[in-house]
C-alpha cells in the first residue's frame, strides 16, 4: 500500500457459497480498525441464509441480485448500499444476467458464520 | 437502511475542497464502528493537502486522479485501492476526463482535519 489495483488482489473461493470469490483489498493487518473485502458471484451465484458476530457495510459495484437480511428479500444492485446488522441472518441469490460484485467492510473483531438454514426454505 | 439507493443520498459540497461533494451512505449513528462515504470530484476538482485524525480506507469507483500520500505522488482509477494512513499529508487532483469517484470509509471516531499546504506547492 497506500495503492493496490484490486485486479492483482488473489481472488479465492468463499467456503460454503456457489460460484462466489472474495478477494481482501485492505486486510485487518492493513487496516488498523476494519477490513475491506471484494465479492464477485458469478449468474446463478449464491450465499446460503447465515450469520456473522460482526456487522457488514456494503456497496454493490456491478450487477443484481435478490439478497435476503432478517427474512426481508430486496433486489440490490450497482449504485446501492447494504447494512447487515450483526446476528442478522442474510442471504444472497445472484439471479441477474451478470457477475454480482459487491465491497464488503467488516470491523476488525472476531468474526464467527454460522449457517442458519438451506436457502431454498427462504 | 438495510438498503439505500446511493442516488438518493444528500449530496454536499466539501468544505475547502474545489468541486467536490460527499455523500454519507452509512453514517457513524448507523453502522456501530466506521462509516461510508462517497466523494465525487468534477473536471478540475481537486482537494488541498491535508490532515486527518483517522486512517482512510478508498476504492476508486470512476475515473482516475493524480493523488498524493506523505508526500508520493500515484494517479488513481477505477478499481484501485487507497490505504491513506492517520496523519499521513494527502491530496487529490481530478486531471482526467470524466468526474471521479471514490468511497471512502473511516472508523467511528473524533476526525481533525488540517490542511497542511497549498496544493500549488506540491
Amino acid at each position: 500500500m497506500p495503492v493496490k489495483h484490486a485486479v492483482d488482489v488473489e481472488e479465492l473461493p468463499v467456503k460454503g457459497a456457489d460460484k462466489t470469490t472474495i478477494q481482501v483489498l485492505i486486510s485487518s493487518e492493513e487496516g488498523p480498525n476494519f477490513a475491506m473485502r471484494r465479492f464477485r458471484m458469478k449468474r446463478g451465484g449464491f450465499m446460503p441464509n447465515h450469520t456473522n458476530t460482526v456487522e457488514h457495510e456494503q456497496f454493490v459495484l456491478q450487477g443484481r441480485a435478490a439478497i435476503s437480511v432478517n427474512g426481508q428479500v430486496t433486489t440490490v444492485k450497482a449504485g446501492d448500499v447494504v447494512f447487515i446488522p450483526e446476528g442478522a441472518p442474510h442471504w444472497y441469490v445472484n439471479n441477474g444476467d451478470e457477475d454480482f460484485e459487491f465491497l464488503c467492510i467488516i470491523p476488525n473483531q472476531k468474526d464467527q458464520v454460522r449457517i442458519v438454514e438451506d436457502i431454498n426454505a427462504c
